[in-house]
């Protein structure tokens, strides 16, 4: 059985080997840029397990595998356009480096590059393989556009934010599952438990960055705290603290907006006392438990179902 | 046989009913209001054409048809972001009328949803779809791509201007044509044939294009005559005429930028001297006639030759 860091050495050694084409460079470029710029390669990790979970090889998922972070990378670029984003990865954006057009047109590329991927399996598996790859993009992009929606507005339900992050991110951690047990072969209710579980894993990490955000440590979280709280982010805290300001205190603040850190302070005591640190925890530990769960009823090779419950668990450990 | 006519109105029939889901809304009416817009519809017709005159159903290739439509339209709101664009066919544009945002968010699903269309459809047909398809996005990235790197050059040759055209418009019409000889489970020859004749047909389109905004009627071209001259747009005659600019006059007139009137009347007047109309008219037959001439050697079901050789004359009666 194959370590997670083999899975992502293998990755990382694919992915450095794409042979884009020499030319035009102004539009290859900014790909490889992108793509060498690292990242944890979450989404392709995953894809790559399970066909081996699964009895599959990972060498016969490796395009399915890249095609998925491609994709990743490509919303990564688009989106940083659409925030006026400076940095990622520690690194310039592509829209800082080489401006909007480059950005977008190179993003296009990715995501034609992306499918090109994809497609390149055997042909019994390919109408599978676009059918989920093809529905997870379209979710994606529901998820990116609620998520500009919800900026606008004050009344966002949690209910509302739980579809949200799932589509805008859950759902492509879902689609990575569910694309390697399709490379595997497996049935539909196994390809479904994977879906399942990549949904599961996808909303526990989400809930885990809204709430690194206001509690975490920032040395093992790497970047300042309270953030979300300084820009009125709307985050599950955020959104359920509102729903739950009955005195308008938390309106108040908002509204008073304080400086940086007065604010944080102001605003976590209100969740403090709303007891949101220990739910949001409770929450998080029912996602990786369903998580961990649904993977019950599937027969997998030996040692993996440890590999996907630690990886489950995982979130929970570094996080709280 | 059917008509062009009637092909354009079931192609036309068949985006009406296309079904977008209801929410968000802010994703997909921008979709649907650029897909209403109407345009000429030309490359679905052709996919349909070449798959009825190699014995086909147009309604077994519709799903391709549009997906090819779907696919010009998204390289349409992405270049209208580039370019600032605000009217595209008597309308706003979609960056004008939702932002910058919502257009680039829209393409990146409108390009999904292209590739989606396009998978509907007979699996064993999939893997070549899916590889003209992807391969034909890719070309016509890069001719954008150079297509935006020739403005900031001055020394574009008239062999790059024609690789950048064959890219940037061309190949999606071949494409068309292509992939309705791949629905109608034609053999390479005939798949080449008619990827051979869209080729040709596009790069004679363009052309015209480039020949009508200096010397075509306005009333016929629909705009102000003159406009790329203004714009020291790079087009096949001053490409060709600055490449023959021997005693400076042309750059002279370019550097000292008079108004515009006057300034379409001299460079008009070097073209003349040059005889590029007549050059670039002979360049377009010469197109027409290869379009017409790679068909000679493809077995068509009855009145479907006439049809295309009609198609490709229609361009230099229109024109000239």
């Amino acid at each position: 059985m194959k370590t997670q860091q083999e899975l992502t050495d293998y990755i990382n050694e694919a992915i450095a080997s794409i042979p884009y084409p020499q030319q035009p460079a102004g539009l290859y470029e900014p790909i490889a840029y992108t793509l060498s710029s690292g990242g944890k390669r979450l989404r392709p990790t995953l894809l790559l397990s399970v066909m081996e979970a699964l009895g599959g090889k990972a060498s016969d998922a490796v395009n399915q595998a890249m095609g998925i972070e491609m994709y990743h990378n490509f919303t990564l670029v688009h989106d940083d356009v659409m925030d006026n984003a400076d940095l990622r990865r520690g690194r310039p954006t592509v829209v800082h480096k080489w401006g909007r057009d480059t950005a977008i047109l190179s993003g296009d590329a990715m995501l034609t590059m992306a499918t090109q991927l994809m497609a390149r399996c055997p042909a019994d598996k390919l109408p599978d393989v676009m059918d989920v790859f093809n529905r997870t993009a379209m979710e994606v992009y529901e998820g990116q556009q609620y998520d500009m929606e919800f900026e606008q507005r004050v009344d966002v339900s949690v209910e509302e934010y739980m579809n949200m992050i799932r589509l805008k991110t859950s759902v492509l951690l879902a689609g990575a599952c569910e694309i390697g047990a399709v490379m595997a072969g497996a049935p539909a209710e196994v390809r479904r438990a994977f879906y399942d579980y990549g949904v599961s894993l996808g909303l526990a990490f989400q809930l885990r960055d809204d709430y690194l955000d206001t509690y975490g440590d920032p040395l093992i979280f790497g970047k300042e705290i309270g953030g979300d709280i300084v820009n009125g982010k709307k985050t599950w805290l955020l959104i359920t603290a509102r729903s739950e300001d009955s005195d308008g205190a938390l309106s108040r603040i908002m509204a008073a907006n304080p400086a940086p850190q007065e604010k944080i302070e102001a605003v976590r005591e209100i969740y403090d006392a709303l007891n949101l640190p220990r739910r949001i925890t409770r929450l998080i530990e029912q996602y990786t438990d369903n998580a961990v769960r649904v993977l019950d009823t599937v027969s997998l090779q030996p040692g993996w179902k440890d590999y996907f419950t630690s990886l489950a668990l995982s979130l929970n450990d570094r996080a709280l």
